[in-house]
């Protein structure tokens, strides 16, 4: 198949030149974190009980805090390094570390301190951050509701202003109003950013009966005292304790209620809205929708940590199952007693190599994010402004790479627990918790399945100004109403060198491994699947069909809006890893990693080679060729494997996996120095 | 699509009858044991620490040996039930109450129990059967070792017999031949079937140096005590434990050495091969490889009983995520304040219901496979003969039934947490665990690859009576040697009704709801990949290839092999459905069943949808229709969901789960009646 050269020596130069560009912008910092040999004691055995592992990881953040690694996305105004980005790569080291210290500590500095500093005023911020930081003031992120995960907008918890005292009285009327799954609650948090319908009487009307001067102003976060200095619980706030988890149980989860707590009205985090002395309530964004939108894209740097924590402990996996394939040998070979190592069965290879392919893909993906991040976040805390359209393109692109990574960090951890058979269900080993400790990642910051709705949303709507709130169905009326005659700017999200866009769909005679085709593939399928999604949603613009029969239009198509969304990424994703490839001037790294690119993208061609066929994007003896030479390149990639997961740049002290640091190397030594000695 | 009439009312009658049918030949003995509300309370908080959590463990364990849960499957000479059959589905019934609990009543009764039992001679069943049936004798299956998993028959536990003293002298050579994962063996076994190679000096031959006279008689199984009745260990037995798993954590698995351990002669398990006073060996089995895998396979029942467990823990996680999927609302729909049921939206019904119908298919082809274990391990145990082609069906089944169900188990498991969402992760809601402890059976008892081989071999060799052993190398030597001519009677392992077997593959202007269709165009890929698999290993014939060409030719090949033996696998549970299905005489029932093995069907049909195109096996037009008829199949199977886990049968009592049990239910009430009084 390939008409191309073998791949060059590659060295030691080579695996530091992947690093470096795998690393990206943040390299230096990267490089830093990574001298800090003590984070390898920053780790709890698995066994440890439930209070205990609580005890144990809120020392180790508190070791984080006294080394100023919390300072990094903080204004420098309050003692920050105002580098946002390097606060999303920082948190991302800590998946080396323990889950439950990195989710600990982006509990307190991502999402407390977040909230205040992306929703509060520079009072609030120049009052709160500090403690955040040093942590002298631990805190919770109460936004999901037992009742109202995915759709936060319609929270049930409460915040009343009361003109006659000037005091905010929240309320939780329910029990599925509970603010549930929260960080920090069961055990150390001493405040909550807690999120609230707003209402407060309108002084400007007259009249009416007390509940018509009730007015609602939609979604706003209220910051509410939940213990004292003496660790005790205030009055009329209530904590209940989530229990052991899957995993995360250093994490010390629970749940919050409030009955009439009262905080002073300037606890309301108001940059988009606030509520006067008299009741008055005001705010630089018209309608409620888009201020509740606004709001929650000022707070999108959560979703991309955690898919950077998902490609870091991606990498980690397949790191120590890489090592264990080159040193675990089963089976001899026909006459002879050398046993093979398993990771020479192609069996094996498949089970790893096309994930560590894809590791390597969503990882420029997520430097992207990150990079995309930064910039806008940078511009807008300089008081610069930023365009909405690509704010918008920030918050589908943060949505979809965050279900993509998490996804794959769940499959890709699975197989490589499997690949390591019994030594990978043992706890010394990493896998079991990894996995456990990382599942989660697909439902929270946002459920993995309605994230992709979300972007396909953004591909129909073009990111409208209006482009709507998270209502699944809501999809179906925007839709309706707006944005079916076109299908705006989907290229404005693929800035890909023209080179490898001519027009028109991947042509047959062409090598499998043209990135060109390749990549028009991919095009090709988005495009398709997008205006076949469009057809399908239209008859839904009709107003006069029932709100049964809107539904029925939308479920019957959820599954093509789903392709639709995922058909986007994957292109989305593949461009990035030829971008990234370009920032490396090594040849021998460029020459491997362009190998890679192939595996990663032939292997998902190969993946959904059903649609493509059916399509008639390829021929059946094209589709054959993909599967060959994905064997082929497992082949071809096998002896670079170790290279390839030594560019993660795991420092060896933090591996910890007995399996992935010797311990298998030496039996077999030792096993075959014995059976030497018989003959 | 469908021209088949809508699915009757389902009734309480059409779920008994759904339950009586998937519960099989032993569904006397499933209500039996469903009838034991006190399951409820055998589980230990997955909070609980290894060693509480072992405990704990024991002291349920004494609780089913007391009321003798162990007596089903031994022998009534030695106070059993010698109900086979029964043995596996009792134990399967355990997966709803603590899978730890399971595993170690496996360990003691399936595993050491079952080698006493398989392999012991008359003498040796009668003296330490009931010790182990009343847990007096606490034992260890000591098989696998560090450096040997997939391997056994390279073991490298050695057993000499030493003729003058009349003792076997048991001794660990290297580290990686330490016996690992040893469930008994860390805290409570006396004793332990460890599997040696067997040495013993043989008298006929003469004046040679001593080593020439030692010969190897391949692997056995000898008794070995551990820890005396103080519970110390004994001397020359060096135990160590493997300490905190990714699950399982009340199962007390360890490393076993044992350096220069001396046991009585009859302390072999020699029912295949004994050793008189001289050293004489003896067998009634000529070739060692034949013995080998005529005693691998006497221990068939301890791999039916994994599988049978994943198929429990399958439902089980289905039942509560279908429940919860029943009573979560989220996201209001068009002009209402009504939230939407989950399980209505498609997305999710294509998360859950395709996972369901699977657990139905394999319930049945689990079924059949009890009852082949059943029939042919009674008819030995009777002194009866069975057939040697049979016995590898048996074996092949077994295999690849165990591959498919626990890979399943790990799947839907997964898909079950994700679909609760945060609820999911805690473990109050049972499915973390249940995921954490169930994903070592996709590499336990075989490895599931490995196993799939075994399979693919099956369908090659025809089950020729020197049908090799595990080593995937064999096969290509065998392959070569033996029988690529011709790939021999497969149809022996299908007997579905010829009204289905058609000539020739599925017309493609079939009603894609035609069964016979449907099994048809599985027939038709399962013939196409073997042939295609032996002409690819038909090179390595030539005997002039090196080792290293051959192994290539092999690789090559093996996610071919791998794909074979699938393909057939499929077609084995399709058939196991369809005549499930046969057995139900309530219209009602088999009308709704009729519909979810066309679910299954048409799911797996639209998985390997690429295949079949690529193959010209349908048309792209066919393969559209597919995927629409699996839409509608769940939108037409969802009202019935909540009736098809119900016929698992699993005791409210038992489920624990707070969201499948009322939780959710309570809080949308409250949650609904609140915001009613607020309008």
């Amino acid at each position: 198949m390939s008409t191309r050269t073998s791949i060059d020596d590659v060295t030691p130069a080579t695996v530091a030149a992947l690093q470096k560009t795998l690393d990206g912008r943040w390299h230096t910092l990267r490089d830093e974190i990574r001298g800090r040999e003590d984070f390898a004691e920053l780790r709890v055995d698995p066994g440890t009980d439930v209070e205990s592992y609580r005890a144990a990881i809120w020392d180790m953040l508190r070791r984080l805090a006294d080394d100023g690694h919390a300072v990094h996305g903080f204004p420098a105004a309050v003692g920050g390094r105002g580098d946002i980005g390097g606060s999303v790569v920082s948190f991302e080291m800590l998946a080396f570390a323990d889950l439950s210290l990195q989710v600990k500590s982006g509990v307190q500095w991502g999402l407390f301190g977040g909230a205040i500093q992306a929703l509060g005023n520079a009072e609030q911020q120049a009052r709160y951050l500090p403690g955040v930081m040093d942590l002298s003031l631990p805190g919770c992120f109460a936004m999901t509701e037992t009742g109202h995960g995915s759709d936060v907008q319609s929270v049930h918890t409460t915040a009343t202003y009361d003109a006659s005292t000037g005091e905010l009285v929240v309320n939780t009327p329910t029990e599925s109003a509970k603010k549930d799954y929260i960080g920090n609650a069961a055990r150390d948090g001493r405040m909550a950013a807690v999120f609230v319908q707003l209402y407060s009487r309108d002084a400007k009307r007259s009249g009416a009966g007390p509940s018509e001067q009730l007015e609602r102003h939609g979604v706003h976060a209220v910051l509410v005292p939940l213990r004292g200095d003496d660790g005790a619980v205030l009055p009329g706030v209530e904590i209940t304790d989530d229990g052991h988890k899957e995993g995360l149980n250093g994490v010390d989860n629970g749940r919050l209620a409030f009955h009439g707590v009262r905080v002073p009205r300037e606890n309301l985090l108001d940059r988009y809205g606030t509520v006067a002395e008299d009741g008055t309530y005001s705010s630089s964004i018209e309608s409620e929708n888009r201020r509740f939108f606004t709001m929650l894209g000022a707070l999108v740097r959560g979703r991309v940590s955690v898919s950077g924590s998902a490609v870091g402990a991606a990498s980690l996996a397949q790191t120590i199952a890489v090592r264990y394939g080159e040193a675990r040998r089963q089976f001899a070979a026909p006459g002879s007693d050398e046993e093979i190592t398993v990771l020479d069965y192609l069996a094996h290879q498949r089970k790893l190599l096309p994930g560590l392919a894809r590791t390597y893909a969503l990882r420029f993906a997520q430097n992207e994010l990150v990079e995309m991040l930064h910039d806008i976040q940078t511009t807008r805390e300089a008081g610069g402004d930023v365009d909405e359209k690509r704010q918008r393109e920030l918050e589908s692109r943060a949505a979809g790479t965050k279900a993509l990574t998490t996804w794959h960090a769940t499959a890709t951890i699975q197989a490589c627990r499997e690949a390591c058979g019994g030594q990978g269900y043992l706890s010394e080993n990493r896998l079991g918790q990894l996995r456990a400790d990382t599942d989660v990642f697909t439902t929270f910051e946002g459920d993995n399945t309605v994230l992709l709705q979300l972007v396909a949303k953004g591909l129909i709507s073009g990111y409208a100004d209006d482009f709507g709130n998270l209502d699944t169905l809501g999809t179906v009326r925007f839709v309706a109403d707006q944005v079916l005659d076109t299908v705006a700017e989907r290229t404005s999200l693929r800035q890909l060198t023209e080179r490898l866009r001519a027009v028109g769909p991947g042509r047959d005679e062409d090598d499998v491994l043209e990135r060109s085709w390749q990549v028009k593939l991919l095009d090709d399928r988005e495009e398709h699947t997008l205006d076949g999604l469009v057809r399908r949603l239209r008859p839904a613009r009709d107003k006069s069909l029932s709100a049964e029969r809107q539904f029925a239009i939308f479920n019957n198509a959820q599954d093509h809006l789903l392709r639709a969304a995922r058909a986007h990424l994957d292109g989305l994703v593949l461009d990035a890893f030829v971008r990234g490839i370009d920032t490396c001037v090594d040849p021998s790294a460029r020459a491997l990693m362009e190998r890679v690119c192939d595996l990663y993208a032939l292997s998902l061609i190969e993946q959904d080679k059903g649609w493509f066929l059916e399509h008639g994007r390829i021929s059946a003896a094209r589709a054959k060729a993909v599967t060959a030479e994905v064997n082929r390149l497992c082949q071809e990639l096998r002896p670079h494997a170790r290279a390839l997961v030594d560019a993660f740049g795991i420092p060896e002290a933090w591996i910890g996996a007995p399996i992935a640091t010797g311990a298998e190397t030496r039996r077999q030594d030792e096993a075959r120095a014995h059976a030497a000695a018989l003959h």
